[in-house]
């Protein structure tokens, strides 16, 4: 009792905007503890009210300045913001201290920014089963808007950029390799393009390219049930370019509202995660089946013919069920 | 109605020996045919009596030979064989017309051998999974010895080869590198081992390298609980020493009788394959999770923040269970 007292009390102090309570309740579900369902069970009546944006984009693409510069941008508006960096490599994750960091750290005294670099420590389905659970915990603390930074655009990117409700891919003049060979995957998975380091040579062409990409997918003028994705410049160095980034993070929550979309979006984002999570729970099981007396039993009887195996793996997934 | 008898029909016939039942009803264990529960069920009570011997070794040392004289000699001693050659590339499969192929076509007219490749075409579980459902058919029609051929020593022929009450390692002369790499592995899953092709250069060296690697494991003289391998050397191309691995093989069977020894690995073989089974049939549930309606009314729940996703996961565990 006094254990559900606590996480009660910690749910609580979160919801007041308590860095301490917030980065704890995080901790529990990043490492799979005894009482990570206990937290997702308290949790779940305060989430579903943040704006969740993905961050996603090559190395080099001057993505945590971005994220830096998008954080300030937000606390100048008076949201409240939370930061997941789910890039190991992050300067957010504790190890280089590099100038974004530095940067990042005047945030991070701020009441109103919550920054949490993500392990996959001990979570049972790796960085896209503890990233949904971090992302609540915010998400019930009151954050207006999560920023969500990965690296790449890799499967397990394009697996923790499905959790957001917006994605940002961020490209950068003189790249236009990395832009033909993540084509396929950035047209699907972007709600919006920013091309960052808008000063430098190529910028222009870089939007050409991508304007021509766009072209030759599916184009419905005048169809508002269709979302356009946007290409905004920027130069994140010096804040450049930033709030428009924010207009059409706005937008896009608006036309999300206004067609659905976004309840569409988190539906499907629902059922990965319930399905990852049965998945894991079921390997789980089965890794104990060894440890039961159950299979020996039915074993014995299939040797003495008494059972075939089939009707005894029956027998042995019933058992599990209700294990 | 009709399906169950004529699967009971064609069983009844395969324990007549009648050669084209008998592949019938491997092919519907191989295929996983909606029929092979009933074909494992309609079997399990005729089981139980073949010595499965299980042959492997690098390509290159005279298996297939070794194989195809094996049956020669079991057929001059009266009883009834059945090869499973679970090596795609066998003369056996079907594939390369081989002289060992043409060797075996002589025993394939024979009504005491049955003679079939496995393939792992639709099975669920693979070749490991359609092997023992196949040697449960060669049992059933009365075989009193089926040899398992597989190739190599690698992972799969090693989940093949367990299946097997008694396992034959070959090797050949001047092959030491191959030993010394499979060193670990062969010694403990070996209960004989041949040294084929023993007029070569180098044969009596092969059997010292080996009694050398065999005395580096554990010794109990004169304990016979413990069965210490023995070294066999034939020239199976010419048949010679084939008898010894015949005598080897029937000393074997009455040691595991002796000790209980054989009642313990079919107990643990049959707690593999049920495993096997029921992970899956787990895994075919899980697949078809998305088909079901469960997912998409628990999804709404934790959107709408009624259900947390580990408790939603909890209910669909439940219904993959009673589904």
């Amino acid at each position: 009792m006094a254990r559900q007292l606590a996480v009660a009390d910690l749910v609580a102090r979160a919801r007041e905007g308590d860095p301490r309570s917030v980065a704890r309740l995080i901790s529990m579900v990043e490492d799979d503890s005894p009482r990570l369902r206990e937290v997702a069970a308290a949790l779940a009546p305060f989430t579903g009210r943040a704006q969740v944006v993905g961050l996603t984009g090559s190395p080099g693409v001057g993505k945590s300045t971005s994220t830096s510069a998008l954080v300030g941008a937000l606390r100048a508006r008076g949201s409240r913001v939370g930061v997941l960096a789910v890039d190991p490599s992050s300067p957010f994750s504790g190890g280089a201290l590099l100038g974004d960091r530095v940067r990042m750290q005047e945030h991070a005294v701020d009441g109103g920014v919550f920054i949490r670099s993500m392990a996959t420590r001990g979570h049972l389905g790796g960085l896209a089963g503890a990233t949904p659970q971090a992302l609540r915990v915010l998400d019930a603390a009151g954050c207006d808007i999560v920023l969500v930074e990965t690296v790449g655009v890799g499967q397990s990117e394009i697996e923790v950029v499905s959790m957001a409700d917006t994605t940002v891919v961020l490209l950068a003049p003189g790249m236009g390799d990395g832009i033909q060979a993540a084509k396929a995957g950035i047209l699907e998975i972007a709600d919006v393009f920013v091309v960052n380091k808008a000063d430098r040579d190529g910028a222009d062409q870089t939007v050409r390219d991508l304007r021509y990409m766009l072209s030759l997918g599916p184009r419905r003028e005048r169809d508002d049930s269709v979302w356009k994705p946007p290409i905004v410049k920027t130069i994140a160095a010096k804040g450049q370019g930033i709030s428009d980034v924010l207009d059409e993070l706005d937008r896009h929550r608006e036309w999300m509202d206004r067609t659905g979309e976004r309840d569409r979006r988190r539906q499907a984002r629902a059922e990965t995660e319930i399905e990852a999570i049965a998945l894991a729970q079921l390997r789980a099981r089965i890794g104990d089946i060894r440890g039961g007396g159950t299979l020996p039993e039915l074993a014995k009887k299939v040797v003495a013919g008494e059972l075939d195996p089939y009707g005894a793996a029956d027998d042995l997934v019933e058992s599990l069920a209700s294990g």
